[in-house]
């Protein structure tokens, strides 16, 4: 059995922290490595209230990079940036091709990343589309490395399932959970994480009542005499490949 | 922890065999408790080699009857009839109860049947709505026990998972598996309860390249490195409600 | 090889003449037979006129069964009712029992109905569900015939494909359709059976439309060259099981 | 045109307050007429804690009633009851008759009622089903009042647009809402209807988060400039006919 | 509240009038502004009379340009074109900055454009991509503006509601309209606009049934009692976003 | 009546073997043309075993290509390759002029290409992507040949229906067939061509055991009494397009 091994494909710098946060901290905290890479700083799509205080560029994409580090502390999490651009964020080879070294150098056992409908934003389903195709690149030996060099078999990757996390409005993405994540241990570190955003501080109390309504959902859901604590928090997640399993439960 | 207990709702006399014999058969191999309920014999609509042979129904019912008990148990799992009459199966209030009386007695922690949908077949998408309207009666302390009483705490169910075996002719019933689960181990006791069903013995080759195939599935959506075995058999299911976990996977 | 039968079941009097009269025209112009079983005169949900004219139920009925009749034979049709009663249309036992005779009786090897979802006619829709249900029951030798005997193996029937014809909403119903059928040389008697129902002389000029529009997506369709007619007249269908050849064209 | 007038369709007793108490108070607070009509008190399958504190069914139907009395009286509504049982509740052709009568009386102009589809709830697809059927025979005058006598043109209705609200579990009952309604001056009334059902304290926080998280998508999808206050509180809707309109806004 | 300001982004230079000409004609009629963008000419997919008649690409253009110009004057509309090439219509970067600079410049209240799907033209579908994309980048204050500054607050745009008008064969396209728009009064410049466009002599009388059937769904289902007139001309719709209102009707 | 023409676009070397071997074996049997285009050699993505041999890329684009050869020789069609790369295939603009030559070409009277979705292989729904514009610029005057040239009349195509042939896992890839297409004769030949591709010789039983399987359901959905042999062997496909008939069976 390989290590377990976490890869976040983001689209923006603060998509992780709200959507699946609370899965990137559990994982940490069983002692499993979790990366995020983040494929744009979100410094034009995400970033309006600083554009609106009359920052510049460089500025902005300064303060979201510092912003997502610190989000990634909180959650025990690596996180790096591919600097790829937003607004709209654009699937270039050379961006495939950095993707492709990413996940052939995390070795994801796991792979969470946006669902492939958002009529709100366009950039969060061209993230998906990139680490879908990405996660299929790096499995092929015949797909050559990023410095040209054939990869070994240790290099080239398996089949990780993939998850897609919760947008923003979930119906209008159809967006229709098929696994309920607990994350009521892993809460905390996800609101420390949240409160590492200040300029989203709207956002706070708006994750977390999600997290609640998640929370209830699992309850709702889980199999009998499961005992679960009253404050269950949750997340929710698309699974995209089918779940390979011994035991039906 | 409740004990575990899987409770299969079948149509008709075969059906759990061809469809979810494997699954079945791991549960038992576990030590764990599996029950099948059969809604009706399959006396009109799955045995025309009997009536083509001149054989009246009491005598087609008992040969079924004592077909299925064989087959189940090569399962080790335990079988009832409700004797609902098929070709139609019809969902009438008594038929309710008694299958509500089946969810309160047994207790499952896992329930399989038929998915909703099988436009060669009637009564499995019947029995599918049965086995889910049942399944809700049964969690509520306002509906009754079949003699009227008000059912204990213990009595009622909780909230157990249900998965729809696989139909016939799958994309026809519209039907998308999103679990694979290796049957490599229990097929040998799968083919065993095949072969207590020699009126069938068309469908023994027939569903063994099926476990073939869904085996080829089985590896190609595994995860990293499991190490499958090269002949893994494997069945294929939907799950009707979201999963609920504390990891993903 | 079986004779060509074509059989049609319609939930009230009137809709297989809008619906499928150039289907049925054409196969009778083949010399082909073709039946049509009227499940209800519609004497409740499409006689409004009849009604705001002060007629009474028995008056009602008799009139539809007489433009039923006149229409089919305009189209080369025999025609039969089974009166279940419309508005709303309730598939009993009984009707189920009488609709399996109908199947048995006329050894269909096409049948057209209504399709599955009507959000402004729940008859359709039950039409629909009980034309399904009585051709499965049709085929099994299991199911006795309406007198209580088992069928013969000249009494069950094969496996005829079947098509829905269009509603008179077609997106609303979600019919997309999947076979455009050309009706040119029967659309002359089609447009006689629609003369045959005075009392919707408005649906004349709509459904002459509608021919003309399903026309021009025929030759939209129509692969290269087919030197179709200018006027080319159209019907549209959606095939239910998947289509069996032995060329793809 | 006719006066505006709603008319509710809830399953249970409880339904209309958490689900529609938004559209309700706005409709009374600006002068319109709105009844409400509960299929059932929803005492087998919706009053747990009664039945678990011992009371028998009489005691707990006269209780869900008072409730839903107070209720709308909070809303400013009228409510009936139809006593059909629930768990399961049975659409018989005489509760069909009961509808009708009901939708012909008070000639409503808007239909709300439950979306189609609930795996955690069969009472509530029915009770769409029936109000969807119901909708359709009193619009035909051919189908006869409860009396038996023969509907005037009066008494027929016409074709009021049907609105589906929104479900416990929205994304597992495949709804995908298409209208937000803006509830904001008409919420204090909802959270007063809600605090009439004790039994359900829980449900307040749950059902005013919602409504929070409704709000926050009336704001995202409003048009250009719309002035909208910030604590905008919203209800999800599904409008299942085409919307008819002079202006696309 | 802005004035209002209809947008309606055509792939090529006829489409417009055939689709969307009521609803066009509709809002000048009310005085409200309207402006279509053509981002091709249809130079290459829809001329084929021009090239079968010798004529060469700039002929054909000018000819395609002045047909549009006569179009969108008969409409009421302003009319301007990014001559983007057509067969296919390419969405470059740099047609998306010119598309987001008519955006931020005509500030609409309202969308029009294709919908995502259709199985006979490619064109269509991007330049539904192209308007989506468009109008989520003119809304960030974060993208710069087309001569690289950053925009002022009145420059960016709000959430306009977008409507997918009417492909040519609709259910190939999925396109279930549920938006239906009254154009009875606008029809007579509608058709003065289908006028200007001689090479498609043919479509006349096309788009004018097809006016009439979406007019006869206008009233079937309109609310009771609308007094539409006998002749009501329609046009359908797919609204995009959610609509939001303070009234269900 | 054009001679027949089969047109196949296939993304790799090997897909029109195993998915549509049968189809093109009949066409060619009944004397009819056939021609192979494979996209690329699938030289990166579908030649592991070659590449873990330690082979270089020019080597395996060699075999790949010369098993193709042999393989489509064994079906009696033509083949031809356009190099365009795999793993990504990229859809460029010049590939879609090479594309379209070909079509214009080969004059396809029916077109098999792969399916629009396929979550394991995105090379395959980019295939499909392309000959699917490819074909619908093919049809218009208004678009260049490859020279610059304004194509002849006879040179532009018609409407040839386009069939998706089946893709590995088939419910994954939302693959519904609504074609069986019975390969029963031409099914030594496919056996032949699968034996031409020695690298894949594991996916000579699985795909021996789909024709058994496609077979089987083949026999399933026939129309009455059509006796066919026993051993039916059968392929699945999915039309994209309506089909176009005189004649309803």
């Amino acid at each position: 059995m390989p290590n377990p091994s976490l890869l976040v494909v983001s689209a923006h710098a603060g998509d992780f922290v709200w959507r699946a946060g609370g899965a990137i901290a559990a994982a940490t905290m069983r002692g499993e490595r979790a990366t995020v890479v983040c494929l744009s700083y979100g410094e034009r799509g995400e970033s309006a209230s600083q554009w609106l205080a009359g920052k510049g560029l460089d500025e902005i994409t300064a303060l979201r990079r510092a912003e997502a580090e610190a989000a990634a502390a909180a959650l025990g999490a690596e996180v790096e940036f591919l600097d790829l651009g937003d607004y709209p964020l654009v699937p270039t080879p050379e961006a495939l091709v950095a993707l492709v070294e990413v996940f052939r150098r995390v070795q994801p056992t796991v792979v969470l990343t946006h669902p492939l409908a958002d009529p709100y934003n366009g950039d969060h389903p061209a993230a998906a589309r990139m680490a879908l195709e990405a996660r299929v690149l790096a499995q092929a030996i015949g797909v050559p490395n990023a410095d040209g060099s054939v990869p070994t078999q240790e290099q080239i990757i398996g089949a990780p399932p993939v998850f897609f996390f919760e947008p923003h409005q979930s119906e209008q993405s159809d967006f229709k959970p098929n696994v309920l994540l607990d994350i009521t241990a892993a809460f905390p570190a996800k609101r420390a994480a949240m409160e590492c955003l200040p300029a989203q501080r709207h956002m706070w109390s708006y994750y977390t009542d999600l997290a609640v309504r998640r929370g209830v959902q699992v309850k709702r859901n889980a199999g009998p005499n499961l005992g679960l604590p009253h404050e269950t928090m949750g997340e929710a997640y698309v699974r995209y490949y089918p779940q390979v399993t011994g035991v039906l439960e």
